[in-house]
């Protein structure tokens, strides 16, 4: 039996794409010592994934010309060499990659608790441990809670709403009691986001009053931005921003696939409104992974936190999902199914 | 008896300077109820007063032509129409102005405690109320024990560091395990810095190496940078900041007389390193000053907090003064004597 792979054939100039990538044959890999023999069944679509295709956005590529490309998979544990993990339990891992197969060291992989994610009433499809219930979702849940902090009543903005972070992040903030405005590019994505998830208004960025339009959507101002964007969906939220507002810096999205990155805005304006800008690096909080899979269970339950996935079939699909995620092709959670999720 | 004032003849074209300035003769104010008249004695000068004079960096100025001039005043009360004020007491006020006497509210004054402040053994000079164990020195202190936070043995930078926030906040970080680096222009600034505060390096920005002798001075990178420049400073600073190093963003003095701010630096380095963004507004901190007077006071009388003032006579040195503080022709924390500390 073989281990189906997607290489990475060439780094993108500019957007990625199907091409920049091929599917390729290999001997099955063979799990030693404190090791497990995973099939991948989800494979997630970020758009910090372009990062790893060439050394220009954090200075170093981490995944050249022949590797394996990188990919965060839900997996079912085929084979097991590490004390407390079982064939047939579900892990999630950083370093399943974008194949088949994968041999995963038992440090490097989440197994997916049974009293949250499975069939069954009361129990979230594996599906979501990708996102609404995963890594974007603790993203989201951390993002609010922990770092911008949006008071009860207060103005809670984000962009890039229609998808998986900024959705999950605009229902936390309206559960802490928070007010939501969104910010989506397609008239479909901001219709959900204002009809179907609760938001106060979602100004679209295409449009031509787009800065007129958010300014008409925030009258009280704003508190709290999560920015996904950058460029000038940025530069028209700042001047928006109330004193001692506060920007969660998630991601700059508009700048992942240039050479020269655009001029940011000046920092002046953080001087003269006492604005923090605060990253959010969700790697940095997985010890409260299991305490968002538990709200984020119940939220789901409950009625209060909805969601969206967007998949598509077959590994071969995963360069083109990658461009779509970068350039708003996607709506909802993108998700690649590489096998079923019950053999 | 007439009242001296220093009055705003005209918004200055760039740097600001005694020109700008006039004297002016008035007739004494006089103090109503809830009112104190008061002797101003200390002048503090400080750069954000720039923002006053003309509306290019906030968005409004709050000083026009033929009003007094701003300024932080120490006074001495002559007169109280407010209950627990007496005459012969000292005050604090942001509402002085530049003035030989000054009206001013019961509750915009700051009663310098006896116990700090006067004259005798173990009491502070009144003119530090005014620097290092005032407004700014209050600054540096929230800047590097609330905001900044540097950790034991973390590396603490911080430009303008011969100036009486800079200075103040180095020697703050060192009290609390922290290692401290500074950046100055001229070359008997970065020595003072450095031999006479215990700061362990002190590259002067003069310098044409000034960003290799940066990174010389910062071999195991920076944890924290309290930003008091921007500018090419800011650019020097930033490759070098630490992963989750936090920038305190106190002041950007490079780009207060410029019609059109220079561009900043772009934010993606702040998501690649995760590096936090965090305004330090002192008039949010008022509420610390007592806590900041007890410690400054053990802090120099025990040695571990020296300063250094830069004093001249009479109001009609402020306008040069202020363009001294606003280009780094000063040294030390700059005052300007009104008055007599005693009559």
């Amino acid at each position: 039996m073989n281990n189906t792979q997607l290489r990475v054939k060439q780094w993108p100039d500019g957007l990625p794409a199907s091409g920049d990538f091929e599917l390729v044959e290999d001997a099955m890999p063979v799990a030693g010592g404190g090791q497990l023999l995973c099939r991948n069944v989800w494979l997630s679509i970020d758009p910090y994934y372009r990062h790893a295709l060439g050394p220009r956005f954090v200075g170093t590529a981490f995944c050249h010309p022949g590797d394996v490309m990188m990919g965060v998979t839900v997996a079912e544990v085929v084979e097991s060499h590490v004390p407390g993990i079982e064939p047939g339990q579900y892990v999630r891992s950083l370093q399943g990659r974008m194949q088949a197969y994968a041999v995963l060291n038992g440090a490097d992989v989440h197994v997916l608790p049974e009293a949250v994610f499975g069939a069954g009433p009361g129990k979230l499809p594996l599906s979501t441990a990708m996102g609404v219930a995963g890594i974007p979702g603790l993203t989201a849940y951390i993002a609010v809670t922990a770092i911008g902090q949006p008071k009860i009543g207060e103005v809670f903005l984000v962009s890039s709403a229609s998808g998986c972070v900024g959705a999950t992040a605009g229902q936390v903030a309206m559960a802490r009691g928070a007010r939501a405005i969104g910010i989506a590019g397609a008239a479909e994505k901001c219709r959900y986001v204002r009809d179907e998830l609760g938001f106060e208004a979602c100004p679209s960025y295409k449009s031509a009053s787009f800065a007129e339009d958010l300014k008409a959507a925030a009258p009280d101002g704003i508190d709290v931005n999560m920015e996904h964007v950058g460029g000038e969906v940025l530069a028209a939220i700042l001047p928006l921003m109330n004193y001692r507002g506060r920007v969660v810096l998630s991601g700059l999205i508009d700048q992942y696939n240039r050479d020269v990155p655009p001029p940011s805005p000046n920092w002046g304006i953080l001087v003269a409104k006492s604005i923090s800008l605060l990253p959010i690096r969700v790697f940095d909080w997985f010890d409260r992974m299991g305490e968002w899979e538990r709200i984020a269970r119940a939220m789901i339950l409950d009625g209060r936190l909805r969601y969206r996935e967007d998949i598509s079939e077959g590994l071969e699909t995963a360069g083109d999902r990658l461009c779509d995620v970068l350039t708003g092709g996607n709506f909802g959670k993108t998700l690649v199914r590489i096998g079923p999720d019950r053999l």
